[in-house]
């Protein structure tokens, strides 16, 4: 609970309009797209710039009290939900384009714009904005910067990371500070950028954001390849990339999750095949058309028992979106959802998901696989029901298997979706002692009074290491 | 000077071999690429491993003594200039590829590979590692990484930093960390590879990397175009960019530049012309046909006087020769050369060529410019005397007034030649004193004894602004 000298303090600063702790409202900001995480903040504020937010951190730094900043919920680590109570702060006065600059062909955003609507206004200029998370319709771009999102696009082009080319950010003790620039080339200092791109609100509050930008590219092709064998399906992505191709998309579904794709879209996918790859090509028509054409030669020769190259841009939509539909589509199989992202090196695929399918069966579960098989980014997905505590323990053990397997083949324990509360307890499988040391020795050093998101990142206690057997 | 039993205790890590205090040796590792700066240091060190360079900081820490890791020493900030003495320490023995990785394209390396044999090995699997540092004959891939060091293709392919894929690193107080992975996709914890990288020796001793690579680019073609009019050169480069083209190469050179390099070289270049752009793209032989032809358009609309397009291999290595010889060119005009690197938006390069040149004028000096236009990356030259005392007055007035200017257009001090010594006391204009405060509890974080590399990257006093007055 917020002491009542606190609260006047921040109506000071906001005015009362932009501060509420009523219960409903801190009821709904209790949690985020993550299952099984929810706890009260004691107050809601929404700031309308940065000087607010430096007043605020002050107050939060002298009293202790915790700061959740938040767009809009979309991440699956519970790296938004309020864990140890305090502050939900939201960006709805801070939803600007400040500007697109075509000469230096960068995008200056404040982090409350909503992902989607940033690419749309940057498409209109013919320039291309390639992060792509699934959440990109509600998500925030500052979300998407704190959790360093990925997408479809990443093998190709990279992640949110290596878009931000500068950003604006408010420190714990209220400094505000400008990193970077529109600058392609900048070496004066520490990366300061890069390293609050993906900190989860640890270490600070990002205010604004110079985002780099690229040409439109001018065509793109989509394709299906049909396996009846996992391994053949994995073995041509890395066949595809070792033939000096990198497509736009390599994304991998398994047949648990065609079937319930295409039971939720109805659009004619092939539910009796053992694995899809959903192939995506962009660039100058000549390219695209090579490039598809060789793939299609790669598939072939690594067994895809049927190839479909979509013959129109709503036929290609129609299977981009049943895989962006894949979520939802297993979200329908029961209560509760888990998606996780273990990551492997792409040449590991196979290894990967042989794994994931003798675990699912070991512990009895059902788990659909599907992901960003072109970089090593899976999404093996689990559908089952929080409220069975004996299964839920089961979920929990399996994925811990899967964590360890991901890390033994030479991967990590979250791709895209981020640590949070969720993989704290597993962070130091990752990184040994004393990567976690290094971390909480730059934690200590910006943010002493850990009033940044306590409790994400950094777990009280690391899970001890499960040995796989098999 | 190192007491015995500091000098005993690093004999027994690296054996009486690979331990040199002699003189020749400390003087030879007394300086680096950068004019006026000459420090000795007490020991040179050559260890065998990580674990030898673990065990050597833990002694450095004990005794407070400074270590500097020096790669083949050819940055131009002073940053391998032992200006506190202390240890040298050097990677001849650590200079292997450990591996090229085709299926998840990546190479391996220990540090003190040198940039070019790493390069040459690479692409005899047709493969591409982009960052091109005019040193990179004689650069090591460690020092690149410590550097962040950029090249004439960092417009299209970004520099170094965005080809770190993770490290092994050795702390201060001798623990080896892992960072990253052969993974497109990671967000376990705070992003250290990125901050390592640039951090020009002062948190840890980078001991391992892991590369990025992309497919080698099919075929390239260069051409160049002549101008009488320097803003109308600068009006090109952003033209070509806004036309949604990105060359591979897009450099500047000015008269000055030109009249020396081709009294240097002797390869035709004209000399009547106020500005020359040179301008290399790669890809598909399709897209680079296209590309070329417009580019062509674009510079003729700008009124480019001429235009000609490399017609063999032979003659585009000719020009992109000319454009790395530069700095060896105005090398010979006068005993000492300086060489910086002010970056701007490349939508103000025109503004900061017709600063630089009014500089120029103000303070009497010679100063030829060229650089990375295409990136906004200029490397304003000064042919000088580093005994005329008066003369080396001006020429800090006149550099002073420069990086002024370029942060006044959004630019920065250093775009790809690091702070080291020689940039950190202007590092502050760029940061402000809230960013420095920022870097520097890192910097304790890492390091509290501060031991690696001190006196660089933070100034003890940092430089007044000036005021430029036009």
């Amino acid at each position: 609970m917020l002491s009542n000298e606190v609260k006047q303090k921040l109506i000071t600063i906001v005015t009362e309009k932009n501060f509420d702790d009523s219960k409903i409202e801190r009821l709904v900001y209790s949690y985020d797209a993550t299952p099984n995480f929810q706890s009260m903040p004691d107050a809601v504020i929404s700031p309308r710039n940065s000087e607010e937010i430096s007043d605020i951190l002050k107050i939060c730094n002298q009293y202790g009290v915790p700061i959740v900043p938040r767009g809009s919920g979309t991440n699956l680590c519970a790296g938004t939900c309020p864990t140890e109570g305090g502050i939900v702060l939201l960006f709805k006065h801070m939803n600007k384009i400040l500007e697109i600059d075509e000469e230096n062909l960068t995008v200056t955003v404040q982090p409350g714009v909503i992902t989607l609507d940033m690419i749309h206004a940057i498409e209109e200029k013919g320039l291309f904005y390639p992060p792509d998370p699934s959440s990109m319709k509600i998500s925030t771009i500052g979300g998407n910067i704190n959790e360093n999102s990925g997408g479809l696009r990443g093998l190709k082009y990279g992640v949110t990371r290596d878009y931000v080319m500068g950003l604006e950010v408010v420190l714990p003790n209220g400094d505000i500070i400008r990193t970077g620039g529109k600058l392609a080339k900048d070496v004066a200092g520490y990366d300061l950028t890069r390293l609050f791109v993906g900190s989860e609100g640890t270490l600070g509050v990002i205010t604004e954001a110079t985002l780099k930008l690229i040409p439109m590219p001018e065509t793109r092709k989509t394709m299906l390849a049909l396996y009846q064998d996992l391994s053949a399906a994995a073995r041509s992505v890395s066949k595809i990339i070792a033939n000096k191709i990198i497509p736009t998309t390599l994304e991998f579904l398994d047949q648990a999750t065609l079937k319930v794709v295409e039971d939720y879209a109805q659009i004619g996918l092939p539910t009796d095949v053992q694995a899809v790859l959903l192939i995506e090509q962009d660039g100058p028509p000549e390219v695209v058309e090579r490039d598809i054409k060789k793939i299609a030669e790669v598939c072939k020769l690594e067994n895809a028992v049927s190839i479909q190259i979509a013959a129109t841009e709503e036929e290609a939509m129609a299977l981009t979106t049943a895989r962006r539909a894949a979520l939802s589509a297993v979200a329908r199989l029961a209560p509760t959802t888990i998606l996780e992202d273990a990551t492997v090196p792409r040449s590991e695929i196979a290894n990967m998901v042989k794994a994931i399918n003798e675990i699912t069966e070991k512990y009895q579960l059902t788990i659909c696989t599907f992901g960003h098989a072109g970089d090593g980014n899976l999404h093996p997905t689990c559908a089952t029901d929080a409220r069975n505590h004996d299964e839920m323990e089961r979920v929990e053990k399996a994925f811990a298997e899967i964590f360890e397997k991901a890390i033994e083949l030479g991967g990590t324990i979250t791709g895209e979706h981020g640590v949070g509360a969720m993989k704290a307890p597993y962070l130091e499988w990752k990184l040994k002692k004393e990567g976690i040391a290094a971390m909480m020795g730059i934690k200590q050093a910006f943010d002493p009074n850990n009033i940044m998101n306590p409790g994400k990142v950094f777990a009280k206690d690391s899970k001890k290491r499960v040995v796989i057997t098999r």
